[in-house]
């Protein structure tokens, strides 16, 4: 089995190809009238230069940090390349993915166009454009992995430490990504329908709208690019830090019996090619599942995917040398990611939603304040998952344990974010759909597999959140073994030390400040893109009145959400890197693991309160739009958009990013941990 | 310095004195017209409605307890009697302080009336109904502390112990009158606002509102009686823990060094008897400084306290067999609550709420979004105000520092309390005199105290939320100690323990689910509170015209506040006090303490993000309702209506329950530490 699992580049190989062929497929479908090219055209371009402007910014980052790495006495050259590999790495991963969103848009429409009412051909275009990504994701992951791990050298704590670098690469970029693309999709989002929908009373994705390009190229450039550089990051990272702990693993101690610190290094390399496997037949699947209904075809793909990595799992383990008990971890994390995302639907769309559609009636502010309740309720279920995973997950294999129910949890990621990525495709469809005037029945099918986005959205948030917090965990557990390596005797961090509990409370607010900052970021650019849009209602005649041949200037508002989107990302991406760098070197390695705890509590807590509460004001919204209460544009509703307003920042650009920002914070101290004794 | 130290009790009754001669003052004072004594009265009679129905609830509540820590083993009679007694003494403060308040409010007015537009007799009346609160919270604290300290039995550990039982009474009733006040409060306010200012478009405690009567009982339930219990049990937390650390302190160690064990326990209350005579002087100082604007008065009284406190406290220390460093965690622990106060100002007063008041211009959803943002954002200084102080604190005298710097927050207490209860007296004689129709230029004066009143406030939360942080880490501390004195090893809390990482994720849980409570009992029953008044407009001819001798059923919105108030006011207690007993007896004590430093850094962080936010909301509607932006009933002051109607139950009912939330849960494990082990 390990010989097996050292060909993982070549079978990642062997997944881009394969990755190849489906994107072949899509493009090779029709792209409808020359309208819908046209504007699908203006989309691509509008998410290319933004990727481009994006690249070119974090190349002088990632250059910059890598030379700083070059030269530290115990980081040098490997760890540098490790580096700059994982950055290239989930570059390639979300260009492949956003090349592959920006055909499949428009395909989809012209399917749904088509075939209508039939919706089969349309989920089909849509769910083979993310499977793409997923594929692309998941097999440049185990070619990076598996190359600097097997090839560069082998086996070795050394190698691991290098393979730092390679995570922290990818979390560096993860965190732009993530950070920009989702200042852009909101503050179009946000911005487009604020004079849109409530000034204007037009209908989304409106043509004469002229902030509506803006917002489906953020739906590129967040949902798909932005995703893919964050699941990219959760992989590497659950993986790495799950090396590094069977690593560092002390002779004699509860891990030895687990297995050979070798073997328990290469573990969960090969757990994520048998989810590898999985996740492959899972994305097959969807050709015979495409033909029931959508909401059940994704549904049963993502389950056949992670019933069968089980199955793979288990006889991995069984011909390994490990502890056949560990599987149990890898069993208990899967279907604890499972639990999570299960929970956070129910809080994004059962009786939680009625609770906001209801508490609407009296306004705005009532709205609000039971949204922002659902939301600091939602945290509770989940928290207690991820207690249930820990204990168990560290009762059977200690602190490994909590690395490998990580891997678990992430194994069949390949078809999670496949499912993942159709739901932007879907909905920048439907976008099209509108824009070209394909009718209610074609934007009827593109709705309906837009809404069904939104929840698979919800469960893969809880997955990412759920796996973030494990992964955290483990890196942390991996930075305090690292020191005690390097020093010798046994690294503890007491919690009544004064200095740790100041590292708890630093590490405790830097999520709050992430938070203060993104949301500040969309509020401003979102006011710039709402006078944009004013304006030009304004002083461009006949533009609202949509009179034939006038058009309003889409690359304005592009223009605005790709500005703030690049300005905006810059200061907490520096706050994520050289907090944990300040701390550390200024109050020392105990204040910095005291940070890494506070931050990955609260970081958690309002990733998923974020998260949750925007699902649950968007689809609320939604429940009046479907006639409850009044419907479209009474009064509850008015109140009800304002509630969507201000989740589309929580759930799209704050919330996801917390994931990110403990992952980074916990791997740069990974990475600094030999400089701080 | 300890002999005069042990007449406490003595001292307390003087100070009890005192406020009776006061109160009496305040009586005497001319009340005005019929029809404001009319109004006063029903205000009154709601006020002790509410207070007579929740002391009822609370009987049982607290008896039930009691009976609970009278047969458990290592707690006994001693403590069960400590416990009701921290209880009763809580109540009878708050009891006091109502009774003072409801007789100040229509006072006040009529001082306003009758020397308007001089300002200086309205405010006298009002400071001086508030000292009434800030001397009895004081003066019953020294009481207990000193009775339990010096008299049941003399300085020795288990006396400490019992002294843990009568703050845990405190904090129980502290909770219950908190969240049960803000509840009360924020219904009527909220339910009142959004049917009369907004829907109906009349002014705020228009009488032809029926819910105005309960609004204005809710400030006194809310923000007196509920400010009363919660800074009691501040004022005694920080007290019995300091007692307790100083208690268990190890001979040998770094607090050998400071002095003796006894003469360590004695500090804490020497320097409260220092605070309580400093508070005196700045109480009586006003009659002074009255003569000055309001706004400055009101400032150097505390600035006077807080110099004199200072001065007492040196040469206290000197007199005392301690360390002359112990000093200077008291000065840090001063200069970092007035730090705090002026920072949490800054947020509701300066440049935020102008950025709050801008992004109204695009409506309620950029106002809520920058709103948000900033109450994230401005928990950032604060903590690191914090952190300065355990630094400080703990390189000086260890963990004990952080406890009497706690105590040296608190220790003007007497004069900051009485500018913060002020605030709801002058609100409420802003009611009154609305309601009675004194005209403009009277209700000119009383909405200039009350504005006043809103900055005060501010600060007070800022050192409450301080003081609450460094009390429940000393809390946290002494906890531990107790189980190490209990077992006679050391009891090391390790953050890489997996179970002690479950207990930090719980903990931190823990107020985000209170806040849920807390947030969904508002938003409900101010939704019954809305359908009650609009269903008063629609049935009562001639009420919302004014017609005279038209009058709306005020009892009936009074009592849903009160019902909604005490039904929903008992889980948030339950989980509160139980939940450190399961987690604790479950998942054993090095789990328990995980979660009281997980619930202080969420609890920390959501107080002050929820008190900021709330009150840079409110500010920002009176910034626009001054003329910026459109000025009152504009869009933009419709947009601004609804933060202010989210903030308020962040600022008036959850934020301040996460103080006591912690203490409360630090305390309940300090008192079952021993059944731990």
């Amino acid at each position: 089995m390990e010989a097996f699992t050292s060909y993982a580049p070549i079978l990642g190989a062997g997944g881009l190809i394969i990755a190849l062929i489906i994107y072949l497929g899509v493009v090779s479908k029709p792209s409808g009238s020359g309208l819908m090219v046209e504007i699908a055209n203006e989309i691509h371009a509008g998410a290319m230069v933004y990727l481009k402007r994006q690249y070119s910014i974090l190349f002088f980052v990632i250059a910059a940090i890598a030379v700083l790495i070059w030269f530290v006495p115990s980081l040098g050259p490997g760890t540098a390349i490790a580096y700059v590999s994982g950055a290239l790495c989930s570059v390639v991963a979300g260009y492949f993915g956003m090349m592959s969103a920006t055909k499949a848009n428009v395909r989809t429409a012209e399917a749904a166009n088509r075939y209508k009412p039939n919706a089969a051909k349309a989920l089909s275009v849509a769910f083979n454009g993310g499977a793409v990504m997923g594929l692309s994701v998941t097999s440049i992951g185990l070619i990076g992995i598996g190359i600097f791990f097997f090839y560069l050298n082998y086996g070795t704590p050394a190698t691991a430490y290098e393979i730092n670098g390679f995570a922290m690469g990818a979390s560096s970029i993860a965190l732009f990504m993530r950070v920009g693309g989702g200042i852009y999709t909101k503050t179009a989002d946000v911005g487009a329908d604020l004079v849109g929908k409530i000034e204007a009373g037009i209908p989304e994705d409106d043509p004469r709208n002229p902030g509506v390009i803006a917002d489906n190229v953020g739906d590129n450039v967040g949902d798909v690019a932005g995703l893919g550089a964050d699941l990219f990051e959760s992989y590497v990272s659950s993986i790495v830090a799950t090396i590094a702990l069977g690593a560092t693993a002390v002779a004699g101690s509860q891990i030895a019996k687990l297995g050979s610190s070798s073997t328990l290094m290469i573990l969960p390399i090969t757990i994520a090619v048998m989810g590898f496997l999985a996740s492959l037949i899972g994305i097959f699947s969807m050709r015979v599942l495409e033909k029931f209904n959508p909401a059940a075809a994704l549904r049963y793909s993502t389950f056949i995917a992670a019933g069968l990595f089980l199955i793979f799992a288990y006889f991995a383990c069984s011909a390994m040398d490990v502890s056949n008990s560990v599987f149990w971890t890898i069993f208990v994390g899967s279907l604890g990611g499972i639990s999570i995302g299960l929970l956070t639907e129910y809080y994004t769309a059962a009786s939680p939603i009625r609770r906001i559609a209801e508490s609407s009636k009296t306004g705005a502010g009532t709205n609000i304040i039971t949204g922002l309740a659902v939301g600091l309720e939602s945290t509770a279920l989940p928290v207690l998952a991820i207690c249930v995973i820990i204990f168990i997950a560290s009762r059977i294999a200690g602190l490994y344990g909590i690395g490998i129910a990580a891997v678990g949890m992430l194994g069949t990621i390949g078809v999670t974010m496949s499912v993942d990525a159709y739901g932007p495709i879907a909905d920048n469809a439907g976008g099209i759909s509108e824009m070209a005037g394909l009718g209610e029945d074609t934007r009827r099918i593109t709705d309906s597999l837009d809404a069904l986005g939104n929840t698979t959205a919800a469960i893969g948030k809880g997955f990412a959140i759920g796996s973030a917090a494990l992964t955290a965990l483990a890196l942390f557990s991996a930075y305090t073994q690292s020191i005690t390596a390097k020093t010798g005797k046994e690294f503890v961090i007491v919690l009544t030390d004064p200095i740790v509990v100041i590292g708890l409370l630093i590490g405790g607010v830097i999520p709050f400040f992430i938070g203060a900052l993104t949301m500040t970021s969309v509020g401003k650019a979102a006011m710039k893109m709402v006078e944009e849009i004013r304006r030009q209602f304004r002083e461009i005649p006949g533009l609202l009145e949509g009179k034939e041949g006038v058009k309003g200037d889409t690359k304005k508002c592009v223009d605005i959400s790709t500005s703030a989107a690049l300005k905006e990302m810059v200061l907490p991406g520096i706050v994520a890197i050289f907090a944990p760098v300040l701390v550390g070197f200024l109050l020392g390695p105990k204040a910095l693991g005291g940070m890494l705890a506070g931050a990955t509590v609260t970081g958690v807590l309002l990733a998923l309160m974020m998260a949750n509460a925007g699902g649950a004001w968007d689809n609320a919204k939604k429940y009046i739009e479907q006639g409850h209460y009044g419907g479209k544009g009474s009064d509850v509703h008015m109140a009800a958009v304002v509630g969507d307003t201000v989740g589309d920042p929580f759930k799209d650009t704050s919330g996801p990013s917390m994931n990110i920002l403990i992952k980074l914070m916990s791997i740069v101290s990974l990475v600094i941990a030999p400089l701080l004794v």
